[in-house]
């Protein structure tokens, strides 16, 4: 595996790396509180849609093993409480909300259970969540193989490896599966505006697996397909609505118009979980706003005019129509999405 | 008018405003060398096809202006080679090209002068260069008008205005007269990576003329024209091709491909100056590639891991096909831009 992880849980304590400080300082925090956790999801120390859902349930785990509470009554109190502040923390990825839920099933069979009992099921199944991730990502990559030439140049955007879930990661997984399958792989790594996630956290993992990369700027993308082959895009996902547009990280809907124009494959790549049948189409995904300082400041400098109106928003939505195959572990969808994915989920 | 510039010619000086210090800064610096005026249009001190033309012109002139020649041969030799040197400060806009040539053309007929004949001729030819820019522009912002609806939300890309010309702008010249026209305008701002050329001088040049704007990141243009109508994308231009292909800064491209997938229409603004009918199309166009630093740094900030490879082509070429019409002061072409642009030049 990888001698990085983004999250851990170390007996009742929860050990996160601190993604905000990459690739400069890698420092892991430790904390023992749910609001520790929740500030951690707002504040981006963690992020990714499937890592945000392993926090949650983290930070569940973390109510139940300190819990002063007598009684099991009091420890459910605390748990639900918990759940509605964690949901609070970002809207957009349906992972975190899959996860909560996770737990609350737990807890929704408590009366069963004495307060030791609940305690060990909760933080037991947060456990499982984490490893079932594990596992996913395994799958993921392998279902993703048949589309990766033995020779190829991709594109991706954001980071969707190992610091954005538990295991190997999503679309970054894929491609890593395929270097270190023996492909020659090369990857063009969106710098992705305004975090730039691509820029700090995908070329620092490309660069402890040792796979060839090379940075560009989001408006690049369109520049390169034109002057050279480029095989496919691979990005992840926050939330999949059931006719298969996909919420992802704000500039992939521009990546998949280049694509589309260039005849480039672009594949959306991620866990079941992130699939929300729930949602009938992309419109319906609340997309979150972010504070304008992740625009106007890089650091302590401020970029732009004092005052100056900023529009932020942290993610977009991909139209069906521009993707050509969904890579999740339970197998790849294909257009019409509107059959596949309910095939894939309920299949 | 404004009461900022790009650049002035003031009694054998050169006057700029260093662009590399806005917002935040307003630093004027007075040059007397042309090796100076070579090295601020390779930092981009000064910037913008038309401004780095004027440049050129202003370079030669200080050549003339301070020569301690004492024959006009040797003027001559002075000026072909600081000529040569300015060539190659930068590669993409044809104005640079076209400016030293404008100055070539008075060298050429130097036989004829005595020495401070040909000083004074080459000074008053970089004056009326200068000159010829601030009217093109007012004529580009008039032929620009009919394509600007009473209430209009705009999307624009680099900066495009004073500070990239001698006059009011390009792009955002039209922008401007629409606004001062009475015209209810909201434009967003691509910051425009890598240099935030959006995000630091068009929002800047914006907040002066009092033009409600938002600066979004560059990946985000295609969200914002599925979320809200907008009425019409207006960039800069730094090379037209005779069948009118458009190279302009990084990420155009992208914003031509997003407007083209939402039917907006895509103006390139720029002066006629700027077609170039001896390049056939934009495969011809020279791209110039700047230091990776300009992605991996922010100010002293590193963001990228130590050693990573990064790619940074400065422009991109839009095909014609993705352009609705090309706005210079001789007019307003259309395509097909074989045609048009042919009869814009010779008719």
């Amino acid at each position: 595996m990888c001698d990085y992880y983004s999250i851990r849980w170390v007996d009742g304590v929860v050990r996160m790396l601190d993604q905000r400080l990459l690739p400069d300082k890698v420092i892991y925090r430790d904390f023992i509180k749910c609001s520790e956790i929740i500030f951690s999801i707002r504040e981006m120390i963690i992020r990714g849609a499937p890592a945000i859902g392993a926090a949650a349930v983290f930070g569940m785990a973390l109510v139940a093993y300190h819990s002063k509470a007598s009684q099991t009554n009091e420890l459910i109190k605390e748990l639900n409480s918990a759940a509605g502040e964690l949901k609070k923390s970002r809207p957009t990825a349906v992972n975190l909300f899959g996860a909560i839920q996770r737990i609350q099933n737990v807890v929704d069979r408590a009366d069963e259970m004495n307060l030791d009992q609940l305690r060990q099921m909760v933080v037991s199944e947060a456990m499982k969540f984490a490893e079932e991730d594990i596992q996913m990502n395994l799958r993921i990559a392998q279902n993703g193989q048949q589309f990766i030439p033995e020779r190829a140049n991709l594109i991706t955007h954001c980071n969707t490896g190992a610091l954005a879930t538990v295991g190997i990661g999503t679309a970054l997984g894929v491609i890593r599966v395929a270097h270190e399958s023996g492909k020659k792989i090369h990857v063009y790594v969106d710098e992705t505006r305004p975090r730039l996630q691509g820029a700090r956290l995908t070329s620092w993992e490309l660069k402890q697996l040792g796979i060839p990369h090379t940075v560009i700027v989001d408006g690049a993308s369109g520049y390169f397909m034109k002057k050279t082959k480029i095989d496919a895009c691979l990005v992840g996902c926050d939330r999949i609505a059931s006719n298969g547009d996909v919420a992802n990280k704000i500039g992939t809907y521009n990546l998949a118009l280049a694509a589309s124009a260039h005849g480039v494959p672009f594949y959306s790549v991620g866990p079941s979980t992130t699939i929300d049948l729930s949602t009938g189409c992309g419109e319906d995904i609340p997309i979150e706003e972010r504070t304008g300082e992740e625009i106007t400041h890089v650091g302590d400098t401020q970029m732009t005019p004092e005052g100056v109106q900023v529009a932020n928003p942290a993610f977009d939505v991909t139209p069906a129509k521009y993707i050509t195959a969904i890579i999740t572990d339970r197998g790849v969808a294909y257009p019409p999405y509107e059959m596949s994915l309910g095939k894939l989920m309920n299949g």
